[in-house]
């Protein structure tokens, strides 16, 4: 997603945040510190061990270039990281960082926390357009609209059947999130080859908000692919009220009205419905992603690096995406105003 | 699907046949009887009106060359449909028939009928391949084998960890189907528009074993996206299956035996693994179908025809491959052997 | 595609013809004959095994339970329609046949003998299309439109504009499968793993009309690829003339009219544009499968069944929805009449 | 793309510089000073108007933060950049800006030269790629390997076969390329509608290095679909020779080792195929993305804002991914040896 300035388009600052590379750094060391307190409490490190761990991950600055010359090598962030944060310990306690776990527990951990973060904020942000759709309706649902079916004036309707047609996916959306909450945003604890059980699991689960799972997923993605629907389903019940504003937008037909719409460079009469159009384009882009979440499932044996690599190319835009479309949407409905048409 | 012979590969029989056209004029004809006898109870027809439907349903012959025109020409099947069957009823009873309802209330009920078998088949086939995982596992858990993580020799474990592997998601996808059954397994009945009030939805959703929504989703297409995403998942995780069976298939690895492997048309010494290939190729053509079932959420105003028709090409595709995978799964696992590796 | 009656709505009768099961079997024969026929000229095999192998294949008759027996067996039809075919022939010559070859030559020249028929097909309705709208453009180029661009009303054009920009990318389509002639419609000769160097390629392929690649594709599957991406872009091309047409027959629009418009069962006024709403439709069916040609040219090693099978199961369908699409435009044509807008 | 430091590994530095923002207010500058010297040769504006508009190209800053505003609120750059720009001449010469142009004009043209620049670079690599295999033929190709069909053991082949057969479909999409040039890489120049007949466009055209398409293809979305496909091809023509080698590389097949393969953070004894993983993910994703490219055909009317920010969306990552990809396969064989298997 590198065009140029275009790409401010389908951002979102927020969620772009949560899979920053510093935000990257700090899950890594979110992590370590609550797996070396959760071992402790069990006894399988030392306490001073734990107390040392959460000391170095306190003070940890890291060495980019470093980093970025282990990530080339090694496909990933973890084995250099630990290194790195390895040769701030005391010798004595180096043993007891990353002890008995792995880098996809690191990474795939980082990302869930990230995860559920963004799903949080996309949440939050579909209650508002529920609320705000809640009041079009108080406020303008008796205005008169002509149904359409097959692009064909069908009968009468009014906005309010609309706005309860727009609410209604999205409420199931909540809804959805609810079911994610246990069974998609947890821990990944498995060990190297994801066999390990790890009384420590669920004391390390709440220090990082997370559920445990009834087994290590690292070659079950139903998971990511799971949350990618969820997501995927919400850019398109946000692209269909796109898709319909921008068609009751038609000077033609004169539903709605846009306030500040886009300019043109060439015809100053203009006044082009982008944020209507954008739901449209991030609902088709999401639509195209979720197809390679899904072929991401496909891990062969105990862990696919090109399966899980292809995951990180796609779940983050996916849900940045997905936010900058609830960001469009609520800033569409802002700035529209509804009415009988014109024809 | 047209591949000549070779469509016997990803055929399901029995899901094939929930999709057949005869089942659909059966479908329609279920939906009528059930739209008046509800309506009857309700008042809203004549008892005698709802009588005579329920006869002339039973009676019914379609006329397929009348149909295929009234196809081409109205892009789907209710309106000749309809005409067919109105003509056989007295006159007295005509308007009686298909009362307040519309073509994709037929159409979408129809189908989710359909999808619902298709669904309980399914799931019926995982509950017996997780069977099948779990005598594997009392029989053969503790086989030795050697876990492979990026493709490279990792450390030791024994068969049960995979088995457990592949269980989990699978009693996953037996828990979502629950939460479909009413989200998504719901009656259509939204009336020309989409904004029926109909107080007798849930007498006519229980005569067709179906849910009744909130609301009418004839734009809301979140639930057949819904649905087809836990299909797709159940093949990504049923193609996770057949890619670690046929990995391990290797001549060089040699940690699974396969009884009966497709023969070689030059090469007699080889025994090739069909049925885990066949699972990959199901796993990502879902992953691809997939895809376009989110595109068809993008319904503009009351109804898309061009959405509503991209759904149609795919989901019952969909779903009979997916019913395939569990069926070359089934196979599959029956016929193989597992034991320590050649290495 | 098993969605009941309405499949016929993206149904091609021609060029489903070229995928069906006898087709099949009849390229099978025709294959083995070839092949015999240009080993003879080479001296490889005698001229009576080529003559009695010819002899076998005119009077072949399948036996199709014990095809389909080999195909769930083999997952493929080669192995057992040789050993029907090897029956049938003198103990002496049974040798001869498929000599060298290996069921990859086999199938994916059978296929490609019906692609390069399928894209000829295409092509020829494509030159009907063009010569349509020209047409169009000299009887009614000269009608008053308005343009539209991001849905609003831009500047005046007039009709002729429009079929000028829907012609452009038709003929750049027919100039591409002119390339296609020498790269992509080849035939496959490489034998057990695609090494053989075959001096009888040449004669071969002039018998069954294909060109001779530089070296066998058992595994450079670009070839599928570019045939796959051409045919989406010609969907594509026809799918935006679609919505154009659905755009403009918009009531409040109303620059053309469409004769003989799909009728509703509940509202009677109405005419829906159904084949410009299956011409969207089928265009973004193909943008989906598309993308499953391109993940099946992972073939890992000599030959993947895999990715291999994941190409029968798209490459038909794909090339039959847009011979399907070139029929419903050059319907929608016929039938349109367009005006000066109402607004 | 926004995987944190992960990012790194599906990155092409080179690529992402012609994509980049500073790029893309650059590409504007060299449009609007190239559109004012055609037009002053061909008499449309004066000399002295397009002499004055060269400086102030010459001399512009952006203000960015007024650019991000003009991004938010018309979805484009070009409105705001051009008053901007605008602001910096004389009165007299302001009306000779961008005059007869439109925004369409000077983005797509923008992103052609990148487009252009981008598959030079990839052209030059799959060069050097196709050098690097030959030497590799020359040096190795006597090597014995196995050959492996449906991942099963079949004849012994050399690796010379390999190498020819990884080849061949890269010197397919040098070949390809040299179609793209006339026909892909053209300006777009068809002002507010698409309908502008330009006498200025060869000039400005040679200007910008940039062929003259037969019309404009403000909505003939062909031309970015046909660049697609073929970046689309390369990356699973490369995904395909990653995936041979991860094979390989498995140590129970030991037909290829790997110099300074990645590390694991819990497993000392690993070296994992980085780059050829990397090589089948990109494949993958290069695979979804294509479809939305597709996708992006369907423009309704004269220029569909929605579709064309789609393509914005993935186009430039398509091609950037295709250029990692690269150079992961240039590293990878440099990296690898190859030898006789294990078995």
């Amino acid at each position: 997603m590198s065009s140029g300035h275009h790409r401010l388009l389908w951002s979102d600052p927020e969620i772009g945040s949560f899979f920053a590379q510093d935000a990257e750094v700090e899950g890594f060391l979110r992590f370590e510190a609550a797996l070396a307190k959760a071992q402790a409490e069990c006894g399988l490190i030392r306490v001073e061990a734990a107390k040392s761990i959460a000391d170095a991950c306190e003070s940890f600055r890291v060495d980019i270039e470093r980093l970025r010359a282990g990530i080339t090598r090694d496909g990933m962030i973890v084995p250099d990281l630990v290194g790195q944060l390895r040769e701030t310990l005391p010798a004595l306690h180096q043993e007891s960082l990353h002890f008995r776990s792995t880098s996809q527990d690191v990474i795939d951990t980082i990302n869930m926390m990230a995860f559920k973060s963004a799903a949080a904020l996309i949440s939050g942000r579909l209650n508002q357009i529920v609320a705000q759709l809640d009041r079009l309706d108080r406020t303008s649902g008796s205005v008169p609209q002509m149904a359409r079916t097959r692009m064909q004036r069908a009968l009468p309707l009014t906005l309010s059947a609309r706005v309860s047609a727009w609410c209604a996916p999205l409420q199931r959306h909540l809804h959805r999130v609810a079911e994610l909450e246990s069974r998609v945003f947890v821990l990944q604890l498995g060990g190297p080859i994801g066999t390990e059980d790890s009384p420590w699991a669920k004391s390390m689960a709440d220090l990082l908000g997370l559920g445990v799972p009834a087994r290590s997923w690292h070659t079950a993605r139903d998971l990511p692919s799971e949350l990618a629907s969820w997501a995927t389903m919400i850019s398109g019940s946000l692209g269909k009220i796109g898709l319909d504003i921008a068609m009751m937008a038609q000077n033609e037909v004169g539903e709605v009205k846009i306030e500040g719409g886009g300019k043109s460079s060439a015809m100053h009469h203009k006044s082009n419905p982008v944020d209507a159009e954008l739901l449209i384009s991030i609902a088709r882009y999401s639509a195209c992603l979720v197809s390679g979440i899904h072929h991401a499932e496909l891990h062969e044996q105990e862990r696919s690096g090109s399966a899980w690599a292809l995951e990180w190319m796609i779940l983050p835009d996916l849900l940045e995406v997905t936010g900058a479309a609830t960001l469009h949407c609520l800033n569409l409905l802002k700035r529209s105003t509804f009415m009988a048409g014109t024809a």
